[in-house]
């Protein structure tokens, strides 16, 4: 990421590079292992111009937080277009796609957050603010997910299912970032068989769960992921 | 839990005794809004006498979290007898028993454990010694449904759907206890019912995992749980 030669940034956009270069450093490793020193030499800057613009490395590595959940976030949203299996499944593309990118910082984050340092990371004020962003994502996901469903007031029962599939969502992914056991790409289209499944055991508790289930086979073409799983499944059971 | 009278006890009796008092006060509040004072008054003791069993708030904690631990995982244990439907969902009410009867303190735990204090309670030591009982806990959980299972060495995606249900039960449990909307018992069927779901969805992927639904289907009866959600599914699809 270094710039060989420096130009002269204006103080947004350092800010900006340098949150970038903090983000993919704390993006390999845990936080507590990476210096101040490693991010100035990383962004082609000294040591005390970082302290100019960031007063330490909780505020940095706060800011690349915030910066990953907005990104995080951003992946969610995927146009209201074509069969809802398949928007899923490029959703969970780009989702892998993160945790992929962020493995470490991913797992040590969502493993309970970083351990406490001197920097103050892993303070009760940080530990609260990196809960909030957590969930903040959660919701962002979750809502986005009502919206692909055209649901807009979901049962107790159709909210648990969205909201325990995206933490399923979250689970596999730490799951498979422990040694990457099982290729990606079929862990996307489980994913997304996953949500179907989910969706079929509410749907046998709950008239709101029924009612989207019907819908969505209705809706989904005969190449479409869902179609595949119901297809797959006849074959085991005959 | 005051006993009124005090009467003599063993050193390793009070102990437990402590422990059990603390486990109920940090089930019910999180952990820096429950007092020394308290502890001892809830036991009918002093406060020196408290400090005489335990140097601190911080070790009283840990060993309530080490008997909830264990008190859990003894949850887990269940007898290979009858139709694997019938065992799971036995475990699942117990296991919401103990969700039940530890609300609070569950939900601080799992939502990333309780807020540092001055009393070292989510220093880095103490965060990570909470993350191995949590690990040691989902490990037993893991071995348990493996010896249900009849499994010794389960393929990746095997060990996924059974790791992968497990956290799911673990998320249920506390979207469960926020508002506590969906009746309880309709969540444990509703649980054993999705381990059904994400076995049938590893089945279509994996050749192990469809080795064990087949086993699964052979050894249920009609009255099951896994019988009813495939029944139930059968009059939606209608």
């Amino acid at each position: 990421m270094s710039t060989g030669v420096r130009r002269r940034m204006g103080v947004e956009e350092r800010r900006q590079q340098l949150i970038g270069v903090a983000l993919e450093l704390f993006s390999r490793r845990s936080p507590d292992e990476v210096s101040i020193d490693e991010i100035a030499s990383a962004a082609g800057i000294s040591r005390p111009l970082v302290y100019h613009y960031f007063p330490g490395k909780l505020s940095l590595y706060e800011a690349a937080l915030k910066r990953a959940a907005e990104d995080l976030a951003g992946r969610f949203a995927e146009p209201h277009e074509g069969p809802l299996g398949a928007r899923l499944l490029r959703v969970m593309r780009r989702f892998f796609d993160f945790v992929d990118e962020h493995g470490p910082g991913f797992s040590a984050l969502m493993r309970g957050g970083p351990a406490v340092s001197a920097d103050g990371i892993g303070s009760r004020e940080h530990v609260s603010a990196t809960h909030a962003l957590i969930d903040s994502v959660r919701q962002a996901a979750y809502e986005q997910m009502l919206s692909h469903l055209d649901v807009t007031d979901p049962s107790p029962r159709l909210e648990l299912v969205v909201r325990s599939w995206i933490s399923l969502a979250e689970s596999t992914a730490l799951i498979w970032l422990d040694g990457r056991r099982v290729p990606r790409a079929e862990l996307e289209v489980q994913l997304v068989h996953d949500f179907a499944a989910l969706a079929a055991v509410g749907a046998v508790h709950d008239e709101d769960t029924a009612a989207l289930l019907h819908t969505m086979a209705r809706n989904e073409p005969a190449d479409g992921p869902f179609a595949e799983l119901v297809g797959r499944l006849m074959s085991l059971a005959s």
